[in-house]
């Protein structure tokens, strides 16, 4: 099938036709969140090497704990929010930008009293995400103990 | 070097840390238009198979219009705006993502009362863009005499 070009409408931070979808099908350590593929996906779009999604994550609500060896473009997109990155703890406001490089343990948390959303570009031929067992596990993730205490896995 | 995570802290669509670019360093056929590479330019940023770039238009502005194999992920991040796109002229507003599929013809124009801004990300990689000659280049381009009269070169 030949790529095609296309508009992807928006409405107040959905995509008609795009759908919805879970953020993930398995396992547990995230709420209240949602993705969007907005772009990347799709037979006709074959000819992008990346993936292009929009997450929002409701007030209260938290990303997995996560690592991975592919890195993350984050483009923040409305509200504000917090992220565990490695062994910091930064706030998030719109258009802010962040790199995460390969292998740092990060999650994203709406807690600055707005739902939270951003745009997250990755490689479509990536690594699945690997998550901490346990507290044990976690303790080797994150060393500093007030970060620590703000993940949720 | 080993690639480090990083925040980029944006402020009324400008990256402090980030220096604002001349759209082009050479050529016409463009007008009032800057750029910000936010991520995927650096040394330090070398996982990445992508750059994330940031343009903004002011009003009566345009981008050049041109066309390449590499395709284009947009998002609409400020303002509203429009687009040539092939044979057909498309209004463009907050959020709308764009697939420019490789080859075909294509330029931003912030011809709808305000300044007009969008992300665009790209293969790191890629080839560079081709832009019609004269005016007969461009019937050839843009068969549709409607379109083509919006088109500036």
């Amino acid at each position: 099938m030949t790529d095609q070009s296309k508009i992807i409408r928006s409405e107040q931070f959905t995509w008609p036709g795009i759908k919805r979808k879970e953020y993930k099908t398995e396992g547990s350590g995230f709420k209240g969140i949602v993705r969007y593929v907005i772009l990347g996906e799709q037979e006709d779009e074959q000819a992008l090497n990346m993936q292009t999604r929009y997450f929002e994550i409701e007030q209260g609500g938290y990303s997995s704990l996560e690592r991975h060896q592919h890195p993350h473009t984050v483009v923040i997109a409305k509200g504000a929010g917090s992220l565990i990155l490695g062994n910091e703890y930064r706030n998030l406001n719109f258009m802010d930008t962040v790199y995460i490089a390969p292998g740092l343990v990060h999650q994203f948390h709406a807690d600055r009293g707005s739902s939270f959303g951003f745009l997250c570009v990755v490689d479509r031929d990536r690594d699945r995400p690997e998550i901490p067992e346990n507290e044990e596990a976690l303790k080797q993730w994150i060393t500093d103990p007030d970060v620590r205490k703000r993940a949720r896995i």
